[in-house]
């Protein structure tokens, strides 16, 4: 059996705590799929083919790691590419109580799923996509917190 | 005295965890009154009247059990109706820091009430409505989630 | 039925956190029974026969309350005494996680009872037995923490 | 060097536990400077003159203390006014949680700043502006919550 | 390479909580070694070759699965027999912060372990070894907290 | 009006959070005094007058830093020495309620004292003394984890 995680998020924007996730746990699967939540209703702050693209730049030395997007439930995604994991990073207590909730109704809809949880690196902690596009609205620089591969983008 | 609790919430759906929470504080009180909060700025997710319909549905063998609507304050919609017990369920550690908050304002707003608190069983602990809409509005089964007595409904 | 509460704990000592719980549950009870556990192997700090006299003075004008000890899972004194009811005081998001976990075991252990949470009031919250005991030990002044009652008795 | 610090918010409205926050802190700097924060997309409940009027009276008789508004991020502006200190008061656990956030994220953009934290006093944790609001909107009475000195003004 | 998992944690005793992380992440992993830390001076309250036979009873039918006791720091034991996985449940806010600390030490102490988290399911959460040990030693019944491969046992 | 700090604690063994928090905090201080409580009862696992040593080494640069050992009530120190801050770091959120309570009950016990609370830096929020000591029992290398200035005397 394959080994596929998904590691579902809207990325907007992934942030260095995304991509340190994504690492850790990359000896763990066969293959990763980034799957970017997609809502008519909710655009989001960055359009969604940067966000894709930033992605794509940040994992392109890795072929076991795969972009795709997504829109309805993660588990109908994680049904439709035969994917039995979800990946998900913790980094705060308060995190982890949302997260359970979520995991928990996962495997009630999807008695096959099963999600794996990577803490964040301590220094990596404090960083979120809501807090990085405050600062970045706010004309901050959000540079030490992204990915080194997409510096250049911003 | 009669020892009369209301359970205010906008039930918007009413959720299997609700639904077990009234259930096992059913000796505990002489009259248990549910009570849909509404807003005219909020309307909800799902129409009011169909909100306390799978209300009554869920609880209709229960004589002791009442559903009312109202706006505004809660401990005014207490006091209006000589309730000295607020009812409400903890389902974790987040909800508990919250409803402190709330017991304590209400605390500090009307001496004379109390606050009881009762945890919804393990299983139903993941449960919550908003969750519940998340899933429905993507095409999801709600039904391991709701009572029983409104299967039928959706 | 009679609503009957059991009220478990060491009280070594009572504090004023315990008394705030026990007078605001007391209307929702017909008999509140504050049972002291006791252990052969752990024989507590202030001695068993002075903890219970210290309650008693606390409560001695509430008919509706009684003073026990027992040894034992706190269940089997409930199903002994025939009470249905664990009344049991939260005051901070780590008391919560514990006593949750107590609270499903013993739903787990013995279906009927049902665990009923009041919160303390907020100035009363800091305050701990454990605490207080060590405060006491260091020669420092437990008074504006214990009952009124037993102000004389330490 | 002259300790200045700045305690940053939106005071939507001012409360008791905010009041309490700046006097506990009076003594640990030389200048205490409320920064009323501003966001052009977001006009608040109460009007920005309002809130920074009863700022103003709350705190007229401390000469440590001045009132300013600023708009953008909080650490830029500490720099344009050489603060070299952000005081916080936390409530709860939850409170915590995102408070160490925001505070590290400052860090990593400022390395000089220096986040001081001061609890609310036991009495004062449940007030938030949030529940005031939503109190106030509902025609309850806020006095019990809000500073002394603008009980007037409501 | 090979994906080894250790397991580690005193099992004493083994309860229907580890059962069920071992046996959700047995996809995950090419083989787990459930480790039984040992301490010369802690002996445990089962006797160590006990709780060893109830681990063994209880995944007798897993190939995957190997038991096996140590001495020491857990990242010395990983690394000799070649682990690059610590598999850990998490139940509750309260462990997560735990298990945060140590997963962070061990990976600041042996930079190519990765510590992976499972969630215990709900209706198992509020199950430890500790509370278990309380119920047996007051003479309750702890089968239904115990893998049913060894209820013969007790 | 002099801004005398107590940092108390039982220093067993000094860590860098323990360095981190002192540095952070020493432009808000005239003097920080490091205070190791020690107690007849509990020896502790290194001995006081290393313990001592330790945290001279660790800060003889810094002539605001004075380090001192008592027993007893924190509270009854800091009135003997006349500060009127203590100084705390809080590393999560289990952390923060320990340390609320213990804040709340110092302030009811010695109205004129204040809590100051300083966060550890993200990378050093895992460290305790705790687990130091038991990677130290272990045989394992805690120079990671303690100030440099210390790392030839392990």
């Amino acid at each position: 059996m394959e080994r596929i995680a998904v590691f579902p998020g809207s990325f907007d924007p992934i942030t260095r705590g995304h991509e340190s996730v994504v690492l850790r746990a990359i000896d763990l699967f066969d293959k990763i799929i980034i799957a970017v939540g997609t809502n008519a209703n909710k655009p989001g702050f960055f359009p969604l083919d940067k966000r894709i693209e930033w992605i794509k730049k940040t994992f392109k030395e890795y072929d076991k790691i795969e972009i795709r997007n997504f829109e309805g439930l993660t588990i109908d995604f994680c049904r439709e590419i035969g994917a039995k994991f979800l990946l998900r990073g913790i980094r705060t207590g308060a995190d982890f109580e949302y997260e359970r909730s979520i995991a928990q109704m996962n495997k009630a809809l999807m008695q096959e799923i099963e999600t794996v949880f990577i803490l964040t690196t301590p220094e990596l902690t404090p960083i979120s996509s809501t807090i990085l596009r405050d600062i970045y609205k706010h004309g901050g620089d959000i540079k030490p917190f992204i990915p080194k591969a997409i510096h250049g983008d911003y």
